[in-house]
C-alpha cells in the first residue's frame, strides 16, 4: 500500500534525525506542542464534533461515544500529559554497563532508540498525543493508526504536533496519523517490514488478536488479565478482605483487576461469608464452587468457563483449594500471566508463590490493581505487556528504547 | 499438526519444572549429558553415516557433507561444550533491580527463564546439543528442527539426552527434537502460539528470511551482515591495514567480516595501493569504484550491486568518500545494522560515528571480528541478533531469560 510505504520511508529518515537529538531540544518540542494543543482547541473540538456527529448517526453506545468526546478538560490533559513526559528523564544515551576485556577493548551496551514505532489504537484520540510524547521522547518517529471513529480529531491533532514540529525545527514526518482507516491499511501497517520496527497494539482482546496473528513485524502484546487473588490458609484475614475488595472493584473494568478469588478450604468456612457479603455490598456478582454456595447461598454457581473469564465488570469466580499447590496449579491452568497475588503470613508459602507462579508481576500481600507504570514509578506508561521478550509488564520510557554495542579499541584484531 | 501440538504441550509441563529447579540440577544434567555423549558415541556415529550416505546419494556438496560429519573428535567437542556451558553462570533469579515505592511496597525486577524455545537450524547436527545446553542451562524447554539431512544423527542425539535427563530425575520432554522434516512441520513450529515463547533461527539468509515472513511466534532474528570499516582521514594506516584485513581475511564466511572499506578521499592515493595490494596477497579480490580502479588498476569495477552484497568470501567492496558524513550515510543506506567499525585518531569523528552509526555493535579502532559472545566475555552464544527488541547484538545465557515483577507487600490496597 503507497501511503504505507511512504511513511515508512518518511518516518526512517525523521527517526534518524531523532536519534542524534539532545533531551533539551526533544523537551522544547513536547512543551511547544502542548502549548499549540491549548491555542488550537477550537480546531481540535470542531474535528472532534465531526466525529461525533458521524459516531451518533451510527447508533455508537454511550460508553464509546464518551471515549471519543475531547472537550477543553480533556484538551487540557493532554497537554499536561506533554508536560509530564518531558519532566521525566531521557533514558536515551545511558550506558548500562562497560567492562575492559582482556585484550583492553572497552565494550559498552548503551540505550538507543528503537527507531519507527507503529501504535493501532481504538477510539480514545488522546492516545495521539501520548504515544507522539512518549516515542518523542525516546527518540523514536511513530506511526499512528486511529480507529476510523476518531479520524477527525486524530488528523486535527496531527496537524497541530507537526506544526510544533516544524516550529522547532524538527522533521515533520516524525509523526504521522494514517488517513486511510480500512482495514487494509491496518494490515499493511502490520506488514512494513523494512520500515517499521516495532507495532504495540492498544486496545481491546480483539486488536490484539489480529495484530499478533497477521503482523509480520515485531510486535508487543499488550493484554488479558485473568488475575488471581489466592487466600492462604495463613492469611491475615483483614488484608485478605481489603486487598481482595480492592483488586476486584477500585477499578473493575481495567487488565489488572482480580478475576477470580482461591480461597484455602482451611478458612473457607470462616472468610467465605464474610468476604461475599463485604462484595455484594460492592454490587459484584459471586460465582462460585459448591463449598462456596454453600457457605454463601446468595453466590451462583460457577461453571468451567468462568475459570478462564476476563469480566471487566463487577463479578468474581470464588473457588476453595486444599492447598497452595492446588492453588499454583489453578493459575498455572488459567491465568494468562498479567497479576497474581498470594494472601499469607507463612513465608515458605510466600516464597514459593513468588518462585513458582509464572506471571508479569507476582505480588505477596499487595492487591494485582498496581501493575502499573505510574504505580511502579515508571512516570509513564505505553501499555502492560503480557508478553515475555522485550518487555514484561508495565512499560515505560525504557521500554521503548533498544541497546547498542559501543567499543572503544586502540587497534585490536581478532586472532 | 499433531506432533507439534503434542510436543509443545510437553515441552510447557516440562517448562514449568525446569523454572524451578536449581542451578546445582541443571549442571548436573549439562555434566551427565556429556559423560553419555561419550559413552554413546558410537550409536551417533552409526546414526550419521546414515546421514552421510543420504546425503551422498542425494549429491549434497563437499562443504555442506563437511558440516554434516560427525566424528569423534566432534562428538568430544560438542561434550566439552557442555561441561563449558555448566561451568557459566546461571542467570535464572538475579534481581536486576529493586526499589521501595512511597506506599513501602518493594518492587523488584528478577531474571526467569522464557519458558519453551523453538530453535529452527539447518545441517549441522552439533547445534542440537548446544541449543539444548543453553536452554537447559537457562531454565528453558527446547523443541528443535533440524535439516532433514541430519535427522538420524539429531534423533540419535535426542535420546541420548532425554536419557540424560531421566537419569538425572528431569521430564523428558525437556528436550525434543521433531521427527518429521518436512516443510509442514518447520510451518507448524512458526504458528505454535500457545506453547511456543520464543523462535530462533540459526542459519541462511532464506532460512531466517522464511521463518520472519511466516511465524506468528516471537522471533530473534539473526543474520545478515553487510559490515563496513571507514578509514577516516584522520585514520592510523597501521591500525586501518591491520584491521581491514583481519576484518576481511580472517575468517571470511561469517557474518562480522567486513564487506566494504570506505576509504576518505584525503587519504586515497596514499592508502589505495597499499591496502589493496595487502589485501591482493591474501587472495581477496578488490571490486572498487572509479577512484579506486585508476590508483590500483588492479581491482574490478564495482556496480551498485556490491554496495548491499553480503559476499561471505574473499571479495571485498572499495568506495571512496569525500567526508564523514558521506561515510554515515553510505552506511546508513547499505548497512545491515550488524557491526560497523571506523578508523580514526580524530576524538570527534570517533564519537559522531559511535553516536550515529544504528547497529548492534559500533567500532572505533577495532576489527568488526569480534561481534561474537565468546569475544565480548558471555561464555556463549545462541547467534547475533540483528534486530532491536528484547536482543541485540551477540546473544549470550541472559538473552535466554525474561524477568518478572516481584512485589512484597504488607498489606497495600490502590487508592
Amino acid at each position: 500500500m503507497e501511503e504505507l510505504t511512504t511513511k515508512g520511508k518518511n518516518a526512517k529518515e525523521a527517526a534518524n534525525y531523532l536519534m542524534k537529538v539532545s533531551s533539551d531540544r526533544k523537551n522544547d518540542v513536547l512543551l511547544h506542542s502542548a502549548e499549540l494543543l491549548m491555542r488550537h482547541k477550537e480546531e481540535i473540538i470542531i474535528a472532534n464534533k465531526k466525529d461525533l456527529r458521524s459516531a451518533r448517526k451510527n447508533g455508537i453506545k454511550d460508553t464509546l461515544l464518551d471515549r471519543l468526546i475531547l472537550d477543553e478538560g480533556r484538551i487540557l490533559g493532554m497537554a499536561e500529559g506533554l508536560r509530564e513526559i518531558a519532566s521525566l528523564n531521557d533514558p536515551v544515551g545511558e550506558v548500562l554497563s562497560m567492562n575492559r576485556r582482556p585484550n583492553g577493548l572497552m565494550i559498552g551496551k548503551q540505550r538507543v532508540p528503537i527507531g519507527v514505532i507503529g501504535i493501532i489504537f481504538e477510539s480514545r484520540p488522546n492516545v495521539t498525543v501520548d504515544a507522539f510524547g512518549l516515542c518523542l521522547k525516546t527518540g523514536n518517529a511513530s506511526i499512528l493508526r486511529g480507529g476510523k471513529e476518531a479520524i477527525h480529531s486524530n488528523l486535527a491533532i496531527n496537524r497541530i504536533l507537526q506544526l510544533s514540529l516544524t516550529n522547532c525545527k524538527f522533521p515533520v514526518k516524525a509523526v504521522q496519523v494514517i488517513e486511510d482507516t480500512t482495514r487494509e491499511s491496518s494490515l499493511a501497517l502490520m506488514k512494513l517490514n523494512g520500515y517499521l520496527d516495532l507495532l504495540i497494539p492498544r486496545g481491546g482482546a480483539g486488536l490484539i488478536k489480529t495484530v499478533v496473528e497477521n503482523s509480520s513485524v515485531p510486535v508487543i502484546e499488550t493484554g488479558v488479565g485473568n488475575c488471581h487473588i489466592y487466600v492462604d490458609n495463613y492469611a491475615d484475614i483483614e488484608k485478605a478482605n481489603n486487598i481482595t475488595i480492592n483488586a476486584k472493584t477500585q477499578r473493575p473494568g481495567v487488565c489488572n483487576a482480580a478475576e477470580t478469588l482461591l480461597i484455602h478450604s482451611e478458612i473457607a468456612e470462616e472468610f467465605i461469608p464474610e468476604i461475599c457479603r463485604k462484595l455484594s455490598d460492592k454490587n459484584v456478582e459471586i460465582r462460585g464452587d459448591d463449598t462456596v454456595t454453600k457457605y454463601y447461598p446468595g453466590a451462583k454457581q460457577a461453571t468451567e468457563e468462568d475459570w478462564s473469564t476476563e469480566y471487566l465488570n463487577l463479578i468474581l469466580a470464588v473457588k476453595v483449594v486444599d492447598s497452595l499447590d492446588e492453588a499454583l496449579n489453578h493459575i498455572h491452568a488459567y491465568g494468562t500471566k498479567h497479576s497474581e497475588a498470594i494472601i499469607t503470613e507463612n513465608y515458605s508459602h510466600a516464597q514459593r508463590f513468588l518462585n513458582e507462579i509464572d506471571a508479569a508481576a507476582v505480588y505477596v500481600n499487595a492487591s494485582t490493581r498496581f501493575t502499573d507504570g505510574y504505580e511502579f514509578g515508571f512516570g509513564a506508561e505505553i501499555g502492560i505487556s503480557t508478553q515475555k521478550l522485550h518487555a514484561r509488564g508495565p512499560m515505560g520510557l525504557k521500554e521503548l528504547t533498544t541497546t547498542k554495542y559501543i567499543i572503544y579499541g586502540d587497534g585490536q584484531i581478532r586472532v
